[in-house]
């Protein structure tokens, strides 16, 4: 790449060109270069060095006449070399390389700084272990995969500024030192010298800022911006992490949805060079739900569920099957709160390890089942299951054709307690999916899901939970519904009655290949709608005032309908770099204690800190 | 500004148009607004309302058949409304306002929520003092005032981003949960639940990050990224303010004097306008102090100092004149360190009064002089002294000329300690420089300050702070001199002579009409003369590699040649935008205790959370 203007260059003096810049019309050119030392190989008195630098790789011939100096000062792996020769037709060509035409005949050289043995080898394929990479992350971001994911990172984060500034969204910075509201996840937390025995927190999104600004007038907000939460890390979650936060007002859903996927598509194109041109499918919650068992289902491929078998309040307006399986003396389905199937393409004729080994992982705890049903589909037309005892041919054929089992398929089916059941053949759909190469990592599926619950149920506190966040806008026509019944669960056996439960939210999720990659919702804007929100939550009128009483005073003063999304951008750089970890596409991640091991932080502090701050440790 | 893309707008059922898109050509088109009443004016049953949203202002007529309903449902100032209506030519026209040849007779309208009455009026010159506008700042942000500061700073970050990005500079994103290792400021710190006892800090810049970035081969990184100083605020500071953060490797100081001054300009280019196609001057410090008595010269005017009397060692290559003042028996003259003098330009003919004022002006504490000697320099060729007693008309118009004072010129000198004296000159020149309207706001002077002192002497301590930071390296010529002498200052007396007192550092400010809006240096790296920086900074081995091993540990491995720059982007865009006050262009800013008054924040936190964190208060 040419980093420099033309008429620039007299006044960089170390180098003139980028290692991945020449070509066989510069022959004959003296040019400098700097750069690492990838490889040196030394044939007789000739040597040859690969330099590297961001851009590329160049070789180098250093001739006879400089094996002396060589020898004086010998060139090691990741020296900092800087090179002045004359540019020459290579006459064995590398057509791999952009510069493979050419090398550099050396004619003088400068070690700018020398080099340590690395830990580990700077090569895509690296011999260091994630401990190590991390301790020295310095030296694993100089690797080119690594290289590669921040630059894919920072073109999304140029795209989607383009899009979102061409859409007239301005960048409006909002604070990181702010008032602790711990509701849903916890703060982390900053103790005020200025102002002893006080605390800041920092945010864990802008969502009441970008609020404010939409009342403010704004219109149109956008900010690729650190958000912080202090959980416990799962794998592949940071304590810091990115967004790409945006905000409208005057907007309905609809609104939110075509600009958004607008959005996305343009990342496509510009970081993958894909014309995603389709209409972004849509899919109710309850859909997402009955049919893939999460919801956030991966639509690259079928295998959707089949519900032979579930309690009637969970979903009451779906068409009972269970006569399918019922009366067959089974006593695990007869047992079970729910019964779902899926049809795996082309797989009957699994021998009986490969279905042992697929029962033994459902086993796992991480999926928690105790055991698997089978029906073969047998392409001559007859059915083969694990329990022919209770179900001759006409009833499996009844199941298989339930479950849309085509000659050839493999049935299997799970049974169990509701919540467990689900997710564990939601997970057993992926896997087969992967098994049979059906989740391509080049191919895209982008999924609204859309009216979700408004609230959820806390059991152990008898009150309800938002399922969103306490901002979220209940359907135009649940507003009523929230507004003219009073949010309290006299019944806590009956909640499923009352009037709230049934509440859908106007938010929705952007789902890619199975993964949430963004999630918003249309917002309260009226001060009476937010205040009966926040009792749901069982907060008192007092705590509302303290935690949120400025948006509350906000809402007096004309808040304009708004609406916004939150995108979760290291995971969406992480589903377009087609790996499953967001550590890959973060510069310095944590480790899953929330350490940065190669700053070695967190870490004790001074005790003079400890005085201007006026706190202590009070450790357990 | 049409928002919304043709093929878009049926799907935005709020609004067709925005509020300052309807021109003549629009008459006769059925369209829907939404916006905030801004006025009311009744006349009879006709009533007229100023429609506003962040784009403009259009007026609506409600005529009579509308007058019950409006009747039923008055509108206030700030209301939200949504209406419907058809497009009509005005008939008395309003020049001032884009929309101004048509207005919007209304035939349906909602009100979309209602506003009590503001605090303060929503207007350029608002009535609201400046604790309530920042209380209501969601109200204050809806000014035009403050929107118009808002939409500059997007145009600033925008077009530097563009600048950078056309220049191969990468935004990587550096943490904000790191190590504490107060130098310098103070660190703001976060205790770490997972970590019991140990805490993160904020960075106060993302100094160390971008240098290892550079060890990592990324060759040019930005970022436009907020940072944190837990300092005493100082009217006019932030405890979190936003840098444009940049680095670049392999590069002299000239190279990033070339790159920025371009970033620079396009900055003045893309945000007002401004062709500024003159070079950049630039001054070492050492003239800057001499001439303009300060380190951040306002070069939008003359004005400069004449160095009457100093002591030999601040400034011992400079031709000492005192002998035009000594031997007049004047003991403030005789018994003052320094004695310095401007030639203020046409105001020989200040009255008594006038000049009295001045004086008064200097005794102020904040300027701290005892009193101020003036010499006239009459149109008629004679000189009025208030000293004349001590010097006769050939001595004054000596001392006239060395000044360079012209005819009608008024010269005023200060005269104490040298630190204070030189402040005081320096303040009184802009000051003056200020009533006599040369400091004009349209006016954009850039200067490059260079050649700074690498250290400064902490008597306290007897040792060495670093001027810039401990990452600056010293001028090429004098890494010898700092490597191969011991950094210890054994005869504190003396420390002038230590070899470390008169090394420069390889670091530039650039400065905007008296501000400095940016600073940066080449960086040390080499482990070997960054050990040797904070030895002499007082640091232990250990202290060094418990606070910076990861430097230094990266600089083992190949390093690069390389330096960056940083820049206020607060104080930039305040400059751009004519205002001395960064809080006028941060949304959310701070006050001067620190606190948002808005949030009420810092608050107090629950006692789950000091559970958590292990900690406790330890109030005095």
């Amino acid at each position: 790449m040419a980093i420099f203007a033309a008429n620039q260059r007299a006044s960089f003096m170390y180098r003139t060109h980028t290692c991945d810049e020449l070509r066989i019309q510069d022959a004959g050119k003296t040019i400098t270069l700097a750069g690492w030392v990838q490889t040196v190989r030394k044939f007789g008195a000739i040597t040859f060095v690969d330099l590297r630098d961001r851009y590329g790789i160049t070789q180098l011939l250093f001739g006879e006449e400089l094996n002396t100096r060589l020898d004086e000062q010998p060139l090691g792996r990741e020296f900092v070399l800087q090179v002045t020769g004359a540019v020459s037709e290579r006459s064995n060509k590398n057509p791999q390389l952009p510069t493979g035409d050419i090398e550099l005949i050396v004619v003088d050289f400068k070690i700018l700084n020398k080099s340590a043995v690395p830990p580990f080898t700077i090569t895509d394929e690296t011999d260091g272990g994630d401990d190590l990479r991390m301790k020295y992350r310095y030296l694993d971001l100089r690797r080119n995969a690594v290289k590669k994911n921040l630059e894919l990172r920072y073109a999304v984060n140029r795209s989607a500024r383009n899009y979102l500034h061409e859409n007239h969204f301005m960048d409006i910075e909002t604070p990181f030192l702010i008032k602790s509201t711990p509701e849903g996840a916890r703060d982390f937390v900053v103790p005020s010298r200025m102002n002893p025995g006080q605390f800041y927190a920092l945010p864990q999104s802008p969502q009441t800022f970008k609020q404010l600004l939409m009342v403010s007038g704004y219109d149109r907000y956008y900010q690729i911006v650190k958000c912080f939460r202090d959980e416990d890390l799962r794998a592949d979650r940071q304590p810091e992490f990115t967004q790409i936060d945006c905000e409208m007002s005057f907007v309905e859903q609809e609104d939110i949805l075509n600009m958004f996927e607008g959005l996305v598509k343009r990342i496509f194109k510009d970081v993958k060079g894909i014309d995603y041109t389709e209409a972004v499918q849509r899919m109710s919650w309850e859909d997402a739900m009955w049919q893939y068992g999460n919801d956030k289902p991966d639509i690259r491929f079928g295998m959707q569920l089949t519900n032979l078998k579930y309690p009637a309040h969970t979903f009451p307006n779906r068409t009972d099957i269970s006569n399918l399986i019922n009366g067959a003396n089974f006593g695990v389905f007869d047992n079970a709160e729910t019964v779902i199937a899926i049809a795996v393409p082309g797989c009957s004729e699994y021998s009986r390890k490969q279905i042992d080994e697929i029962t033994e992982w459902v086993k796992r705890p991480q999926i928690g089942m105790q055991g698997l049903v089978n029906i073969k589909v047998n392409t001559d037309g007859t059915y083969k299951s694990s329990v022919d005892k209770f179900y001759d041919e006409t009833r499996l054929k009844a199941i298989a054709d339930a479950v849309g089992a085509k000659a050839g398929d493999l049935i299997l089916i799970l049974a169990g307690a509701e919540e467990r059941t689900r997710k564990a053949i939601s997970e057993l759909r992926l896997e087969m999916g992967k098994r049979l190469g059906m989740r391509k990592d080049d191919e895209f599926k982008l999924l609204w899901v859309l009216d979700f619950p408004l609230f959820e149920y806390d059991a152990d506190e008898n009150r309800w939970v938002a399922r969103h966040h306490p901002f979220t806008s209940p359907k135009p026509s649940d507003i009523e519904v929230m507004i003219n019944n009073e949010p309290r669960i006299a019944n806590a056996a009956e909640y499923l009655k009352h009037p709230y439960a049934n509440i859908k939210a106007n938010a929705y999720d952007m789902v890619l290949n199975g993964n949430e990659i963004g999630g918003g919702s249309i917002r309260i804007f009226q001060r009476e709608l937010q205040e009966k929100m926040f009792a749901a939550l069982g907060m008192s009128d007092e705590e509302a005032l303290h935690k949120f009483g400025f948006l509350l005073g906000a809402f007096e003063y004309g808040a304009p309908p708004h609406g916004g999304i939150a995108f979760g951008f290291d995971r969406l750089c992480s589903i377009l770099g087609g790996s499953e970890s967001i550590r890959d596409f973060i510069a310095f991640p944590k480790n899953n204690s929330g350490r940065d091991v190669m700053l070695d932080a967190p870490s004790t502090i001074d005790q003079k800190q400890f005085d201007e701050l006026q706190i202590q440790l009070n450790l357990k």
